[in-house]
């Protein structure tokens, strides 16, 4: 088992086959290219891995995939997605016995909960699978933000490893690093990295990272030089290829258009075969996947 | 197989054992109760079955049960709650197999969908398992509301048979009931039940049904025979002993509050063996069970 | 002084010359028209009546023209609608110089503000001018619901005479009207009157009452003696005429549309002389004056 | 006419007598010791400044008051807060012949509008009065976000000088200052002031500033060098000080507490001589006014 310390994690794309089964050979050669990209750790059945789209099969064996081709060379993190702590529970014994290095999980989501209830969640399944714990926070998804002082609690007790932070709430991610209580966090904004790490972050988790795995380690590094004019040149380059996130807007939903163009970016540099995501999601036209390949000939990555 | 045309439809309780697994025979005597009393179907793994908290395993065994008990009387719906298409899909083969008369999905959850992804989800649903779909309405479990227009094309074409509206939103329920599409339309509203069949609803899927089936088939026949004064007061007798689900506000989520009353009302009743909740529910103390209780004494129902 | 006791009190549209100054004229014409018609009462300055829009000298010289007309065969109340108390206050000794029988207010809104700091406000503004005071409920402008237990308190130490609910929460306005507390209260929806009556309200607040007023008396009138089918049918009329608010979307606001549509509306029907509305609202083109008249006609109302 | 450029610009608390009258000699005294301290500028009749709770009167009297001490040295802008355009102007015109330098107006609230209605409301502004006008994107007070388009277009004619930012929105605020139209910000964050300037900021309007400018002037003049440990080491120290906002909580909605600790630290600093607020904030009480002290002692300012 390897340690995640920090640095750039991206959530793994899920390659699928146009039948929508799992496209292995092309999960194997995304993992390889992140990997030799510089990647410190692989994040996989992540939000941006459509792991709410995929069946309990298909995110064991896309583990499975991803931690042969890591094999100890880099951290492998598992979301284990699910509305609550007994289904997430099931989740993080198939991802250990599937190779995980960690696992990261959200608060309760679909239920009503409560705040009160988190820590009784987290605790549970720290406590049935022997694995670090990331928590996940991003209240677009679940409907709650995670408490500062429940993430601090949590972090003393042993319970929880790191925090993602998906939330977009700068400030709780300050006051979690201003803490005295040491908490790993990854920031999870594409847009915003340069900003988590000037605040102290350890690490980023951008689904873009799948696409320019590069650009995010150049933003990394000159961040931990403490370059951050060269940090924010990186940033300002990625926030332009970002915008291939909305080359579907006013025809899909905005995850639809980010899934389809993370895809064809990937298929366009040549690393998997084909851009086919989940249903219900709208797949891109020939015209947004022109647009997709225009941004990225744009940020030189064509 | 049975067809539900109407009445009321409770989502049945899932009785666990302090161990937190099924209880049988508390399940089956509760589906009894349930029959004996008049329901006119009965839901299974609705969001007041704990559905969100059940293993797979355990969903499909109380669906088994459940149907077991009804054998034909009356017809089993079942939730076929998770997050996406191809996730309820898995549970809607398993639900059929377990013998479900009716399958109940919502708008995909956690994932971020668009409206316009709605009918792509629903008809693929209903194109895998050749059972009828109810789709439920529920934004505050998944951040949309299902629109006008969606429910009355996929009713339409043949891909909703009904619709659970627990969105509180009456004016929302009234125009799907004025429209000129037949749709039939259940209400999830235990306070506001009597407004809902006067609005032309068909019948009503209340949690506390589970505790007094014999108030909502009253009020239910009253509204059927045009006695809204009859009904009216009955749900002013219904909403009072609602108040079961705040004995425990301030201490935990309202949602444990109220699963834990439900539970403790039926113990109360004689119904189950114990009012086990799931992690990481908050189990209600010494007080707030008399407080159920004496809810339910001053409701006539001890 | 009159006195509110229940009834349809519609709030009176603000007619605007194309100079947007206040068209004296047709303002008469309306108050005339709403009173011949059977209104039980006007509310000048509400938020049908474009009162965050109006200058404080317009707002006054409207109330001052429509107490005129009025002049005492039915009571006038004053939306005193600002942001906080102090603010609030002022409008509240205006709106008496100026004629109003009774005072409408709302929270506090813009700046934030707690609930615990309700009780103040409204006894604040109940102390400083000696008239019924009615609390408005409507949390899509103000950002918060007015409590339960707020409304109670403030009902029973006498300083509240009413409540003006626009919250669209039936569940609120039932549990006022089944309190030990008598509440007196009028709904502001205009599609769900009848179930507003037959909770229990006193009175209607429809801003779709200035083009049909006899509509909004029978529907009222209908719910007095008990014959829901009766209100039911006028309601569900109302609600197709109602679809006037709708003209403009996809072009303006919600809004703009409704503002311009009602107006429209009372051209069409002969009784103000124009239809302009506020800047910033967007005007409604012809195509969209046509769909009003339409409406109209479809209803019998041209 | 001074021009503001940018730096630090604090909103001024507006000090009040026991009576609730406005404090003339502290308002002075506190224009002064601002101005003392390095403010770029003073902002007159904004959210810190109660301007929600104040009569026009009040609002235009402290206007004229900053302007008199102010006396060209620094420019000095007037909040025009108000629900939509008309009564917008009226302040407008009011702040101009009162003494303002600029104007800040935020969208229209209470009255529901949309944002293809913002370019209207801002260009009758501008046109009405002549000065230079700076938008205020604030959505928990107005319940929209500015959206990046309308800034652009609003800044390329001419209509907008500049923009206060309180969205909190930081990727928002990266998109206009990112842009090739040259969008003057100010952030309106006292917690991430220095990451508003690491973005490109030009300035800063920190209600904190009342009670600690020279903090926020070293803040600002590290960031103007590039010295971002420096800026982020005394934002770290302003943050801790930004607590005092919080020693009401629980007891009181967190904007009465915030404006009591404000004043209360004016008043522990010798500047004001009084900290009552507004009704219906409720007051501080002497445990919450010794922590505020406390604090500054904590903060090295008393």
């Amino acid at each position: 088992m390897t340690q995640l310390v920090g640095g750039v994690v991206p959530p793994v794309c899920t390659p699928l086959t146009p039948e929508r089964e799992l496209d292995v050979r092309s999960l194997e050669r995304l993992a390889a290219f992140l990997i030799e990209n510089g990647m410190h750790g692989l994040f996989v059945t992540g939000s941006t891995g459509e792991v709410a789209y995929l069946p309990d099969e298909t995110r064991y064996r896309a583990l499975e995939v991803v931690a042969g081709v890591a094999a100890g060379q880099v951290p492998v993190l598992a979301g284990v997605i699910d509305t609550t702590t007994p289904r997430v529970i099931e989740h993080a014994k198939a991802a250990k016995a599937a190779g995980a290095d960690a696992l990261v999980a959200t608060a309760p989501f679909y239920a009503p909960t409560d705040p009160v209830e988190f820590p009784g969640h987290f605790r549970a399944i720290r406590a049935a699978v022997d694995l670090p714990l990331i928590a996940y926070d991003i209240p677009v998804s679940v409907g709650h933000k995670l408490p500062t002082d429940v993430v601090l609690t949590l972090t003393e007790d042993g319970t929880l490893d790191a925090v993602k932070d998906s939330s977009g709430d700068l400030d709780g991610l300050r006051a979690l690093l201003e803490s005295d209580v040491p908490v790993r966090c990854f920031s999870g904004s594409e847009v915003l990295a340069d900003v988590g790490l000037f605040l102290g972050a350890h690490g980023l988790v951008p689904g873009l990272g799948n696409v320019d795995p590069a650009g995010y380690v150049r933003l990394y590094e000159a961040a931990r030089r403490g370059d951050w004019a060269a940090a924010g040149a990186e940033q300002t380059r990625l926030r332009k290829l970002f915008r291939i996130i909305g080359v579907g807007d006013g025809r899909m939903g905005r995850y639809s258009s980010a899934m389809g163009a993370f895809k064809e970016g990937l298929v366009a540099r040549g690393v998997i075969t084909g851009g086919t995501t989940s249903v219900p999601m709208i797949p891109l036209n020939e015209t947004e996947r022109g647009a997709v390949r225009q941004h990225l000939a744009e940020a030189g990555l064509l």
